[in-house]
């Protein structure tokens, strides 16, 4: 998105890329955090429900600290075997509080590194719901709110959430995946379809540099459709990530866009 | 224990009263948390790990602040259906950051309701282990350091964890038990010994008021014994805890004793 | 219901009184498990999903033996914070399976004490949701079936549950609750609204033998409606639930009623 | 071992071999239990305590089911963050507790296949435990004696664990390590120590068949020590461990060496 700080005329640009990290749990390993680590400028990190320990929170937060990523928290659903991937029928105050203690437990290990949280960004089933579930939104919004009034929320950009975000007061930063293909209404194109995930590097750069520069992308049915983005989602876990989160961002800083953390171009305060 | 502020001839004497709380979980129910809220003067929180959940902790946090009770955490070993009361071999590493985790999940409910963590009382086994073990002793030290040198370990008088303690710089209160028998070396009578609980309320009046007025306390074998204490432990799950409960506070108060949370009379700066 | 078993004129009433049990967990106790026990005939045992732990388990299978009452598997969500009644979704399999995990684990306790499993009845939400959904239904037959087939599937009277249980060639019991209104559909009166539970025993008893003797219940609209029964729930956790169950017990008994376990009087062969 | 049937002057020589499997939970993988299948005969297959879940140990059985290899429990501490690799103070009940429910659970899985277990090995830490404490082992073999005279425990050859099962009448199987040196007490030498782990496999199957045709294995000290043993361990979590096994096997057989399931060899009846 352009900077708020802008001048007439100038055209700074500026996104943040981020990734979820530290989804790894006691013996068991997973995604590439270390390799990723050098590509991306925000990182998510599991807080236990979903995924994540205590030992992999502080061996997480170091590793984004060494690498000068900002840090924040990735909240789930209270179902380690379903990785937060399936829908529960929490109450708002349910989920506003799970958010919380998740968010305070990983803050007290970004506080001992000497960092603050950047951000939240909720997980999975969490994040699906809340993209259309006004009361999940709201309780996410609510949660944030109470902590604290620097707390960026990572909300899909032109959802539900998004918009209910808006409302809210909540800081926010609005994301767009990388490589998933959009219908012309701004919904992702389902996993199941053809043509729904774009695996050339080259061509996912090209439209994550036409989404920062003209807000634009163009949709499966070929419509070029609104689509605003402070932040470009990109994942460990899937063969040729390192790959694709490098090229990325090599394009983008190419194409003149300063690739940064979202918390230095997002307006502080509301 | 006699205030640091105190003019030389004045006697000023102030103790704080402890208790459990928040140790119920989804539809479980324990304790009598309301009752005993009126008795005390900090309430050492569960966490999650061994008992509680995000919203038994927002409750408990709400039900403090009303009574005007300090709030501090009281983190276990990650062992719920063994109520955090078995043995468990963690490393010095993993006990910390268990720590932190707990720790910093109950701070953002205390944050949010506009309140301060006082105190960490480890729970049960972990309180037990760390009472004799140099290394847990360190590790919750170090943790605790790390997390803020204005919160208070809450140790067993005349323990390993508080000699530990005293080293590490960690600002500390020394516990007693109110009702428990304690042997001439200072450690506590096992309850499989008969005589081990003093039940009328009367006689564990009498002899809390003397630990705060001499520092003294009869052994089980007759000696009269050093036992400097900060903040008297009462429990709230057995009968007629909470008449004890009031008994001692109003009994320490008609002795010329203040009964105040712990951080009010705890020197701040070390 | 008649007995499949009786000759042509013979009037021989059956009936089982089912109640949910075992549903303490470590250190926190629900329930009046022992007081129950002298008045039912079946047991609904929690198997450590929702409720219920190893220890739990084996001391409520050894008690309801030295009752002489039948026991069962109550399966639920894996979800012990939520007590199994908040909405999950899991895949059909993914119920199967944890469905076939808790009926062996609790199985095995009850070979130890050389007993057989009974029957099975879902907890909570995962009975709330087998009652209109077909393909958890499904799934929930799908699983008992392959445990065994002398295995009783407990479903709620004139649900979804019970027809395609029906259909599938589980052996079923249908079961109704004693002190709930019913609509004229046949569905459960919503707790909310006045009315929904029914308080006083004496007329709780006089539904219950009608519902045996003559397969009917009034509606809270007024009319008379079908309802078969071959299993009464009872609860054990309300003010009143032990005087409950034996008035009903002892109403039923009087009216020439056998109450007995619903293997003794359903056909073991279908 | 010698066949406890083979005539006099016949040398019938078998041996199992043994590998952990189903050690993934939900989104996470572990092991490489496909490759390694092809070259056990008998599968440790986890219960969910330590790892494992409903769907990952269906999926187990069904693929030792088409290998033709038997399988068993690999029951472990409550402790899944942990991987049942921190020792825990469990009471023996609880210890026989929770072994009868996850092998009542597995044993589910089993029977759905039309398998029965086979056998029952502890896993991890409750493995190093039984192996030296005598209130451990023993409530191992009481929970196993319970649930069935044909389940066989896998006990480490020469440890307390095989010296109280042979007392307790249990069915055993004495299990070595096929890459651990020994040292000359039979005990295992330290991970830590170098020349603890064998990695050549030629070196390795020749160790194996030493133990198995003369019940003796070279310790690191140099001495000849004896070591029955009917089962061999070997891992499948390290590089080269699918190679490993493989040689092993062949070398076995090559060495006229009987490679089968346990239960093949083992007197049924005590």
């Amino acid at each position: 998105m352009k900077s708020q700080f802008a001048e007439k005329g100038e055209e700074e640009m500026n996104v943040d890329i981020n990734c979820d990290m530290g989804e790894s749990f006691g013996a068991y390993r997973l995604g590439s955090d270390e390799e990723m680590m050098s590509h991306i400028t925000s990182a998510n990190i599991a807080c236990g429900f979903h995924a994540g320990d205590p030992m992999v929170m502080e061996r997480t937060i170091s590793l984004a600290k060494n690498h000068g990523v900002s840090v924040g928290a990735h909240p789930g659903f209270p179902d380690l075997v379903g990785f937060g991937r399936r829908n529960m029928e929490l109450s708002p105050r349910e989920v506003r509080n799970d958010l919380i203690y998740q968010v305070g437990a990983l803050s007290a290990f970004a506080h001992i590194e000497g960092l603050s949280l950047q951000h939240v960004k909720p997980h999975g089933q969490l994040y699906n719901l809340a993209a259309k579930d006004e009361s999940m939104a709201r309780a996410i919004c609510e949660g944030i709110l109470a902590l604290g009034k620097n707390l960026i929320l990572v909300a899909l950009s032109g959802s539900k959430m998004a918009e209910i975000g808006s409302k809210s007061g909540v800081k926010m930063a609005r994301e767009a995946f990388a490589d998933r293909a959009y219908h012309r209404d701004g919904s992702l194109v389902s996993r199941k379809r053809e043509g729904s995930v774009i695996h050339d590097p080259g061509r996912v750069a090209e439209r994550v540099i036409r989404m920062v520069q003209e807000g634009k992308i163009q949709s499966i049915e070929g419509d070029l459709i609104d689509l605003e983005v402070d932040s470009i989602c990109v994942h460990g876990d899937t063969p040729g990530a390192v790959q694709l989160a490098q090229t990325i961002r090599r394009n983008l800083i190419g194409a003149g866009i300063a690739v940064l953390p979202m918390e230095k171009f997002l307006e502080r305060d509301l």
